[in-house]
């Protein structure tokens, strides 16, 4: 039996734009020994990324233990020289964005890789501005990307499966969950679901049927607790004797029925309804600070993905 | 310095209806150490409600340790005779939780509760026809009972917040996470959090975004591990450096034209579009069983909560 291992080279990341978005993005390619260079054209947000990478980003738990290769670029020049993946993060705009690959696709090598972190834009739009349609993609992380692995990958309609597989390859390799669309729809599949949770959820508040506490416990003791572990299809599916067939056949009918009933008006958020939801949060978080809260979420976040990947779903045993 | 600790005696609680419900309801009453009995009209279901309990309810993780003081009634007086708290489990239909309501009412002694599990019914409905409705409640589990703590609590209009706060008590000292409803809605929160989550994921799936298996990965391995340690407040709260209030300041705007686009028609779930779900559940899966599945999730969910439970949310350290 002969073994032929093919070690990947580590890639060169250069990361454009270092907001809070771009900074998430250090961690998960610095713990796959990948060389990361990182650009803004503001010098005072690239100062204030090196802080908090040096001050926060490098003592968490989520790249203890790893020195990234990391260079901070004044130029763009500089960050796209021999990169081999870019992943632009940008404000939101999709002029900006335009004229942002236009110049990647000008600059950097013909094999590189041009991703965009947008969660709202479509990234054929984005790309009218290059000759390479077929290298750019939609890279979508959620916050915080080192401890929440998923990804959202959406090609052009110039775009290939095997390119896509590369892209997805190097997420992987880095640790992330990559999740592949067929097309796109604004906000993508995640922000379209927390945006359906959010629409619900603020619509009971506003009725005076539970208060923001109440509806969140209702999340962390219940339903996400079967979420976390089986999506929604699953949990359907292991709430019926014989899963997700029987399940439809006959919960489906009320279940239409309920969703008649739903909010379809998004709830105005405004005045006291801030005040209240806020005031709940206040009391359930007391004095603590974003930060402080952001680490204890991040430590529980990496336990629970321990308990999570100790054992896979089983797959029977009689086949 | 003096303990004046009050041993509450233990309740003696009458299940009523012996389904999946009901018998979920059996290990979360055990493990607190409560009299229990059990009842169904039909000697058939009582039979095979022994079965499962003996066979694989009592050696699940969720009771195991507990020898649960459990009687198999065949009448109904027999099981109400000497209970302080009765759980009605019986189909989701208001004729018959009246009927049985009115019964309860009429033959429990004056002090003894009477809670309802109904998922879609309004407790001000079914306790027309008792004559002391302050006694009656919506007390709604989630599946399975004994791994998923939440329930949803809903007094009646002539309910007291005493009697509320003594049918929560009960709740709590069998490890239950109770949350208390201000009024009515359908599905109340739990069913409705979920309803608007399978109304967009459904839409997505149908309007070809991504496949099942893709749609629940952006839960188990992004939205959900937010969601089980923050609700959707707590992770809004935590996504802007300044708390919530900051947050909908930035980004309400963008929701609220996001939330515009989402799906508001019910899709219709049937023929292809289930074939194509169940596919890649058993792709998923492979050919385990049903059961098998839920041991896997049963297990997995107990220890999510052993490190849920581990830690409090931080509450800062000025003051």
């Amino acid at each position: 039996v002969s073994h032929c291992t093919t070690e990947r080279p580590p890639e060169t990341i250069a990361i454009v734009g270092a907001g809070v978005v771009g900074r998430g993005w250090v961690p998960v390619f610095a713990r796959s020994g990948h060389e990361i260079r990182i650009h803004d054209p503001s010098p005072g947000q690239l100062e204030s990324a090196r802080d908090w990478i040096e001050s926060f980003l490098l003592s968490s738990p989520a790249v203890r233990g790893h020195s990234p290769k990391l260079r901070f670029c004044a130029h763009l020049e500089e960050a796209l020289q021999g990169a081999t993946y870019v992943q632009e993060s940008i404000q939101e705009n999709l002029i900006a964005k335009r004229d942002l690959f236009e110049r990647l696709d000008r600059l950097c090598e013909a094999g590189t890789l041009l991703c965009s972190s947008t969660s709202s834009l479509d990234i054929n739009d984005i790309a009218t501005s290059t000759a390479h349609p077929g290298r750019c993609f939609t890279v979508h992380p959620f916050n915080p990307a080192a401890v929440l692995p998923v990804v959202e990958i959406l090609a052009t309609r110039a775009g290939s499966g095997t390119t896509t597989e590369r892209v997805a390859g190097i997420l992987r390799r880095a640790g992330q969950v990559p999740v592949v669309l067929h097309r796109f729809v604004p906000g993508y599949i995640g922000n379209r679901l927390q945006a359906a949770l959010m629409r619900e959820a603020l619509a009971l508040v506003d009725a005076g049927v539970a208060d923001a506490d109440a509806v969140d416990a209702l999340l962390t003791h219940g339903l996400a607790l079967r979420w976390v572990i089986l999506g929604v299809f699953g949990t359907n599916h292991t709430n019926a004797d014989h899963g997700i067939r029987e399940y439809y056949e006959r919960f489906w009918g009320s279940y239409r029925e309920l969703i008649g009933t739903l909010a379809v008006e998004t709830p105005a958020v405004e005045g006291p309804m801030i005040d209240a939801i806020s005031a709940t949060l206040e009391k359930r978080f007391g004095n603590a600070s974003i930060p402080e809260i952001a680490r204890w979420r991040d430590r529980l976040v990496l336990e629970l993905r321990k308990v999570q990947l100790s054992t896979l779903p089983p797959a029977g045993t009689a086949g």
